[in-house]
Order: structure tokens, then sequence, then C-alpha cells
């Protein structure tokens, strides 16, 4: 497909005449093409089109946007090859994988639209009235609706699942909301085709042009722009602990705060305990070395840090499997100027051993896999190794007893994940799952963090650093609540109630009506 | 009752040797007694314990603290005329006032209570495994949990319902969460009585002392100290726009960022179309005098805006009726300063004109209910009289038309509530009904904003600047959500789950089953 180098602004593709930027090949290693980012007013101009576009997106029926949300799966996977072929050119994430995440990508979008043709995801809730109380009661009603324009920032690491037409901006446009978005500059061809389905979606579906926005572009004081504009009204982001935290400190300076739901670094640290050790221990090397490896290490549930008793037997069998892991190709040279940095700090610590791997080729993107040991008493002194280090490298946490093991859970930052190794029966599990709960969103049982199931009951999050908001979730499909907010409304007439909270409930969704849960009439 | 001017540390009460302070009586606007505020070390020590406690109380369960919060209520009734009379002394509310309050302030930790032996509030979700699906599909589970030691920063004008024992505690404290109260320094002995009566159910339910903390002061290094400690993990603040940026702003610096719940300044405008002028004029300004002049103008629900077509019948019956309502003391020499400076910056504005009241007596806390006014167009282009004003005071803004009336509730900024007053099948209140709802949380029809009733439908909460979190609420069911996070857990076995996880749902809570809800076994 031709390709404009565009930003799509106020239902339109415009040139463009921001600093240039290039996108590149991880394979080759080589440039692909050079793109001109959108300008400071070509991003306010967005926004204002976005903003314009809400009192419309607001009429529109849950069932109608539900319709958009399935017609915009149907143009990704009407864009066939192109879209594939020119992500792998961007990426290097490999074909298979790339069509895994584009399938991936579709089901959360088709997942969003039957919610919400279901409808209960409103949190629809009613106290009638009671005239005879005093004072009087009065009628109360209440549901989640929508906020407004919502900017998102994609990652370079899931081209397609958080990219343009990713998981926040799906949950933002479920929710009802315009959305901009500034395309990571790591895929601006992989993320013109996305604004190419969401256009022909919007046209099919008859919702005006400027619902979405979709800006070029790696300056800046173009994101900073978009970070306080006024007409924003919350912010997606997926990436880096330093750039996720310069987006919330820029926010909270706004004349008008906004939430920011930032999803940043996490070591999704890896508890194994003695008897699991003992048991399975060559399996979980195994396990490990594969979920390390997996996207070249670049997911944000990566294994960053096992925890064992020191075990001469188990880092035989981890280090020989790291080795034999497949190698695979970092997204970008920045991400391998980041994990070059992470590693020089990890090689030139006194307290870190290496293992396998570190040593980054200078001209190449191909990278090996990693593995690097310490002790439990320098991890729980040193904060420096508990920082993510985002590539396939892992820190092994050698302890002395499971006194340590313990104060090593205890004293683990804030993560996506956690995990435990344990045996049925194993005490050990105990004291390690009520700890390490109060510093992660997930906890997971033999098993490896990454692979993030999209349904209802993921959670997708977890303390600073790993997010700037632990109690919402960017995966499943409570993601949809962060673009939301409850309103009230009290002794409203029927007529002018959304059709949600109107006593006859024609939708037949879950309501809490006087306390009482039911699909009926009020 | 003879009270010590102690804070409540670490569960013990402490002399404290910080600046002093004194409580006041608003009606004799004479100094009742000296305080001493907690050190930054206090403080500190508040939290320190509070942290220890954390770990036992997340193993309470539901019904467990249920039982804690009815005895609380059980404490505070318990204390009898001692409460009232004490709080009335250091507000002026009288004691009418201050019994409803009470009443009140047991009912909603009641209601909490009630919420935790139904169980359902934690939103428990389950997705079972299937080992069939490529790949093979986990088991998640996911429900909210507490997060660990509160901040809260009580109001001074609901010394009972947002005071030491307020809201803001008793959903901390359902959500199984320690708390830190600073006390509000305008009634120190009315924070003391409710910390006994805290203390007191501690020791009668077993349940560790350093759970709930209180510290006496009115320091400002006291303040920012707690906002700053690492340990706290959300802050809860009612009060002032000011002071409730300043904790947005310095927790916004912290290594690590929490959340921060502050309702904060709200004008609760009120707008009234022709057609419900004409049919219910004379009642209307009744109704709207007696909730500016309800606790003086000291709500957070106060009308402080109203709107309509200029109308000079209407405006003489407001105000005959704002001179007519009955006069309240404010509660506090530094509230009545506050409000000089909003009648003020109101007076010497040379487009607004003063219809009533708006003297303030220098030497008593007794205060005239106000009535200013200004046109449409001024208060669309002046952003000064979107402000705040807190005590007995509204500013009517006369429209020329529908169209002018319209624009200004495009115009109002975030508030907790907007009203509206109309006829059936009154158009009009189409487009101010879709125009309002974007700017608050709460909007009624044909009623008065003061009056918030406690329930799972109230939404108490507002676009900034009236809060800080749109999304959550500070009054009602759904208060328990802000000082929660969801955790999930994949493939964790049975004896590790919480409770309201495991399969046979021994609670009988309402859960969502692989996408259906009901109260069944898994």
């Amino acid at each position: 497909m031709n390709l404009t180098k565009k930003s799509f602004i106020n239902g339109q593709w415009q040139a463009t005449q921001g600093e240039n930027f290039n996108s590149h090949n991880p394979v080759t290693n080589q440039t692909i093409e050079q793109y001109p980012s959108a300008t400071v007013a070509d991003g306010a101009s967005a926004v204002s089109g976005a903003k314009t576009s809400f009192a419309a997106l607001k009429k529109l029926s849950g069932i109608q946007r539900a319709v958009f949300l399935e017609q915009i799966a149907i143009e990704i996977e009407a864009l066939g090859d192109d879209l594939l072929n020119t992500a792998n050119d961007e990426t290097g994430l490999g074909l298979v994988r790339l069509t895994g995440e584009r399938g991936r990508t579709c089901n959360q979008i088709r997942a969003f639209a039957t919610m919400l043709k279901e409808g209960s995801w409103v949190k629809a809730s009613i106290d009638t009235a009671d005239a005879q109380r005093t004072p009087p009661k009065p009628d109360l009603r209440r549901m989640l609706r929508p906020i407004g324009p919502v900017l998102v920032f994609p990652a370079s690491n899931f081209p397609l699942a958080f990219g343009v037409l990713g998981g926040d901006t799906a949950s933002a446009l479920a929710a009802g909301n315009p959305v901009v978005i500034k395309a990571h500059p790591a895929h601006p061809a992989t993320s013109e085709l996305c604004m190419i389905a969401a256009e022909r979606a919007l046209d099919k579906c008859g919702i005006a042009t400027n619902t979405i926005a979709m800006v070029q572009g790696n300056t800046l004081e173009l994101a900073q722009s978009l970070v306080v504009n006024e007409d924003i009204q919350a912010i997606g982001f997926t990436g880096s602990l330093k750039t996720g935290r310069s987006i919330m400190d820029l926010a909270a300076t706004r004349a008008k705060p906004i939430p920011v739901y930032a999803e940043m670094g996490s070591t999704n640290p890896v508890f194994i305990t003695p008897a699991a050790l003992a048991a399975r221990g060559n399996d979980i090397a195994n396990g490990l070395a594969a979920s390390i490896a997996m996207g070249t290490g670049q997911f944000c549930t990566s294994p960053g840090v096992i925890v064992t008793l020191k075990n001469e037997q188990f880092q035989a069998q981890l280090i020989d499997a790291v080795n034999s892991a497949n190698q695979g190709y970092l997204l970008h040279p920045s991400i391998a100027a980041g994990l070059k940095a992470s590693v020089d700090s990890l090689v030139n610590n006194d307290n870190v051993e290496v293992l396998a791997g570190t040593t980054l080729a200078a001209d190449s993107l191909k990278t090996p896999n990693s593995l690097v040991a310490t002790s439990a008493q320098a991890f729980l002194t040193d904060d420096t190794l508990h920082a993510e280090a985002f590539g396939p490298i892992s820190l092994l946490v050698n302890c002395q007893n499971e006194t340590e093991l313990v104060a090593v859970a205890d004293a683990i930052h804030g993560n996506l994940t956690a995990t435990i190794h344990c045996q049925s029966d194993d005490e050990l599990a105990i004291p390690l799952a009520l700890s390490l709960e109060d510093h992660v969103g997930r906890l997971i049982v033999n098993g490896y963090p990454t692979g993030v199931e999209v349904c209802a009951s993921q959670q997708h999050s977890g303390p600073y650093p790993a997010c700037s908001s632990a109690a919402t979730t960017s995966v499943g499909s409570d993601a949809i609540s962060r673009f939301t907010r409850f309103i009230a409304y009290q002794d409203m007439p029927q007529t002018l109630l959304p059709v949600e909270l109107q006593d006859n409930n024609s939708l037949q969704i879950l309501r809490q009506v006087n306390n009482n849960y039911h699909h009926d009439a009020a």
C-alpha cells in the first residue's frame, strides 16, 4: 500500500512540517524511510477536532459503539499481509509473532464490543425515592459515563496490541471517548496503516472522522503540548519509567490535573522454593529461559529477577537454558542503547557476576540472552539492582536461607507480576504470597509472567514504578473503566436519563437496585 | 470528660511537643484551650505503627471488620452528650445539626459494615483455566484488596461526618487499611473524643491499637511530612482548593507517587429555566435561600451560583428570601477571613451588584446571608466569578436569553453538582443536562444541592477543581473503592487464595465467573 507519511488530524490526512525522523529495520539495522513530525499546532488541531466530536459520540448507544469497534477489527484484518509485513519491517518481531499479535489485537477490540452489547459494564445503580422518610430520600441513579478526549501514547514493543488501535485506544473508544494518538516513532508506517483501518471504520459506521486523530512525530515539544492540552481528559501510556514519570510530572502541573494511566518498568521477580527447585529445577530453568528470550526480552512482564536459595546445579541448568534459547532482535537502536546502559551498570557492579551473555554487538540489533547473579544481601541494599533492564536479561538473586528469600520478597519494588514456584503443601508459599501481593498487580503460581491473558479477571498493573495507577488495569475488560467516571442523576425525569438508568431496563443489564443486583426493571 | 490533649500514636496516647494552637468557640468568638501540635517525628511514629499493623489487619475477615466498624459506631454513640456539646463548643453548628450529623456518621459506618457482611463489594471475578486452548488459558481470579496505611485529613465543616471517624476513615478501615488521621485543628477536643471511641472499639475487638493513629496539629511541616511519608499509600482530604491542590502537588513529587482523593471547591450552579421561573419562582427562591443558609453556607454543596434569565420579580423574591433566612456562625476566624476575601473580590468587581448582605462583622462570626448579581457576559469572561466563596453567599447570573443560559452551562468549571429547575416537557432541560453532566459528579433536577444522601448511587465528586479524582466518590458505598486496588491471582492453589475467590464461594457473594454474574460456586 502506498503510504502518505501524513498525520490524521481533525478528520483529514494532513502533511506536517515538523522535524524529520527515520523508521528503522531492526534486522538489517538500516533506516527504512524518513517521516515528518506533526507540529505543536497540528497536535492542537487534532485535540480540537476530537473535542468537537464528543457531543455526537456521547449520543451513540452501546450497540452502535460495539458495531464500530467490530468494524475496526474487520478493517485491521482487511489490511492483510501489508500490515504484517510492514510491522515486521519496522520491528523485526517476525511474522509468526505479529500474526498472533494481530489476532490478540482484534480479539481485545471484539471483547470490548461484546461487553458493550451486553451492557452491564456501566455499573448502573439505582436507589429509588422515599418521600415518607425524614428528610425525604431523593431518587439517585449512577453509572459510568465517558469523559472526553483521551490521549494515547502507544508502545514500541507491541506495534499492534499496544499500538494505534491497541488496548488503550480500544478501551477509550469503547467507553465513548474521542481519542488522540501520538504514534510511536519506531513504527510510523504500521501506525499509518492502523489509522487507515480506523478511518474506514469511522466512514462505514457514519461516525465523524475527527473522533480519532493520529499524529506522527518524535519531538518532545509535540508530546508535551499534548500532555498539557486543556481539552485532554486522561492519558494512556505504555513505555519506559523515565518517559512515563515525565508525563506524570508534567500532567501534575496542569491547571486542571488529569489522570495518567502509565504502564512503565517491571522486573517481574520469580521466586522458587527449595522444594520446587529440588523437584522441577531443570524444567523451571527451561521455562524461565524461554520466558526471558520471548520477544527478545522486550515484554513488560519479562522475568528480570529470579530468586532462589543458592544452588549450583540449578544455576548451571539455567545458564545452559539461557545460552540455548533463541536470539532475537531488539526493536530499535534506542532500545539497544538503553539495554547496553543497564547491562554496563550490572556488569560493573562489584556484587554482580556474569553467568551468560551480556556482550552486545555494536553493529547489529541481534542480541544474546543474558544471565547475571548477585547475593540477597547485595539485592537488599542496592536499589540499582531493582531497576528494569529492558531486554533478554535476568538477574539471579542467590539467597543463603529461607529467611533471606522472604526478606527479598518483602523488599521488591512495585511490579506488574511476581511468581512463586512451589510444591503442594509447600509452607514457604504462604509468607511469600502474603508479602508479594503487596507489591504486584498479578501473583502467579508455578507459571511464567510473560503471556497476559485478555479476560475479565486480568489485572495488568501494579504499584509504582510498575504503573502510575495500581488500582486500574490496562489489559482486560476493566481497562475501559480508566476512561470513564461515575455520574449520579438525582430526581431526573425518565426522558432525561441515560437508557441504562431508566426504570424499564430495556437493555436488561445487571443493575444494583436498592442494594439488590438483578436484571429486572426498577 | 477529662481530655488529655495528647495524640494517639503507635497505639498509645502521647504528649507532643510541637507548636501550640488554640481551639476556638465561634459563638463567643473566644479561644477555648491551647493544644500542642504533634511533631514531625510523632507523625513518622504514627505511620510506622500503622504500617506494622497492616499484615495482621489483612488477615481479618470482612465479618470481623464489620463487627469492628459497628463497635466504632456504638462507641461514638456511647460518648453521648459529651461529644455533641464539645463539637458544638468548637464549631457553633448547634445541637440539632450535630445530633443529625452524629446519626449520619454512625449510619455511614454501619452501612460499610453491612456491605462487608454481604461481601460482594470486592468485585470478585473468576476466569477458569482451559488447558485445551492454544496457548493454554490459565486460571485467573481478581478482587479488590487493601493497600496499606491511608492518611486522612478531616474537614472543619463536618466535625463528625468528615471528622476523625468520618467517611474517609470509615471507608479506609472498611477496605482493610490502617489509618493515620491528621486531626483538623479547628476541633481538637472533638477529635480526641472520636479517637477515644476508636480506641475502645479496637480494644474490645482485639485489634492492634496501632491500626488507627490520630495526630493533633496545625503546622505545615507536620502535614507535609505525612504527605511525603513513603509508607503512606493513599490520601483522603476534604477542604479548600488551595490546600487540596498543595497536597496533590506535593504528593506528585514523591519518589513513589500515590493517589490523592481531595474534595475541594465547588459552586454547585443552579440553572432555572424560564418555564420553571414562571411556574414556581417564589418557591425556588425560598428553597435556594434555605440551601444557601444551611450550615452557614459551609457545605461543599452550597449553591454558590444561580443562573436564570433576568427577571426582576424573581430577583426581588430571592433577595427577600435570603434576607429572611436564618443567620449562623462561621466555624473559625480563618474561615471568616477567607469569606471576607471572597466577598471583597466580588464587591469590588465592577460587573457585580450587591443585592443582599455582604457586610461581615469584625468582632463576631455571626454572618449575614448574601446575594450578589452579575451578567452572563461577565461570568463567561471573568474566571474569578467561578471561584468558590465558602460561606452563605450566592452569585445570581442574569442571562439575556436561553442561548446565554446554555452558554453559561457550557462554561461552568468542574463542580460536585449542578441543578436544573425545569417543567415537564421543558425542552431547554435537554441541552442543559447534556452540557452540565460533562462538568459535574451529580446532576439534580428540581431540587437543591445541599443534602448528600449516603447510598450506593451517590456520587460525591466531580471534575477538577471540585475534586482531584472525578472517577471516585467520597460519599456512598463506593467510597471504599478509593482505598483498594485490584489484584489478580493466576493458577493459585485454593488454599492460598482469599476466601472470596475460592471455588466454593462459601460467602455466597456475587461474582463474575467466566463472564456470568451469580452467587454460586465456580
